[in-house]
């Protein structure tokens, strides 16, 4: 029955702490209920500007509560986390990279995408910079010339944009972003209604 | 030991569908773990004032989401609910009318505002008329004459406006905000982390 059925599409921006949270539990999740999820980083800089949003840490006293909030959420949920030294960061390099190896093996972008949210939200690394996610590729023995030469192709750079404005075409405003058999869930605090959808057909 | 620790607080705007659905169940999550809830109603206006916030149905993308997000986080507590014909509204007088029945009779003022929420939230009354008001009050034995002339005393304009001012010195810039025992929670969404720091103490 589940071969039938749409993967849960999920969009994230490797500088989102709730992004990082939600990527910790998303498979396992929706994996109980026998589906599948369909990993996509974007340029969240992007949505913002389509939607006009302010960045978050930014705003009057919502910026001060939302650095509390994603450290205790993710103690809420077990998942290891450390505000980073150096926050945001443009995580062109670490997106252009998971489209380029999702193109020769899935398994290995998956493995490659929590690796870069560890070492940025765990391990403090600045993802922001090429030789720190060339080493991240490096330790899953992904050839740094290679990395290197495949991101500067602009068929990468226009898959980027193209995931980016797609994500935004369905209604993507913030990250992350889930569409589960077309119903849109925005948050790692929308979890629980996610595996509510997924467990009765939509409630 | 429950008498020694202080009330969960309970910031909200009867205008705000979030707290409205947080209203119908955080005093049983609460009462669970031995503790009471003071309600606070506040101008929520003055909240993204502070903040620079943008009223969030009008912003791109995230207010058509946010529409859907309204209507399904209630269902999935379970909380009746019917987006109202006319929003927002401004709830000056029903907000008021609480501070004036909280002095005289504090549970009479909490079934008054259960009584306000749901009138807007579940059967689409214009809450921010004075006349609607007014008859949801008589519903509870209220007397019309004397929540007119109460509310227009500067005493009850100042109360309401020192609880907003009140609440934004504790970091709240939407509603409903909760704290707990010096940490603040933004969102019926929290409802699940406020019960956990309840249960444990902090986590």
């Amino acid at each position: 029955m589940s071969d039938t059925k749409d993967p849960v599409e999920f969009w994230f921006d490797f500088s989102s702490p709730y992004s990082y949270i939600a990527s910790e539990r998303i498979d396992e999740l929706v994996a109980k209920h026998g589906r599948k999820v369909k990993w996509r980083p974007i340029m969240l800089g992007a949505a913002f500007k389509a939607s006009g949003l302010p960045f978050l840490v930014n705003v009057p006293l919502k910026g001060e509560y939302s650095k509390r909030d994603f450290d205790r959420s993710a103690r809420y949920l077990g998942v290891p986390y450390t505000f980073p030294p150096r926050f945001p960061v443009t995580t062109l390099a670490a997106a252009r990279g998971y489209y380029w190896l999702h193109g020769q093996d899935c398994n290995k972008a998956r493995e490659f995408a929590h690796a870069v949210f560890r070492a940025y939200w765990v391990n403090g690394r600045d993802i922001g910079e090429l030789p720190v996610v060339l080493e991240i590729a490096g330790t899953l023995g992904i050839d740094g010339d290679a990395y290197i030469a495949a991101i500067a192709t602009p068929e990468i750079k226009e898959r980027l944009k193209r995931e980016t404005d797609a994500a935004i075409a369905k209604g993507m405003f913030g990250a992350p972003y889930f569409m589960v058999d077309g119903e849109p869930f925005w948050g790692a605090d929308r979890l629980p209604q996610i595996e509510k959808w997924l467990a009765t057909g939509g409630f």
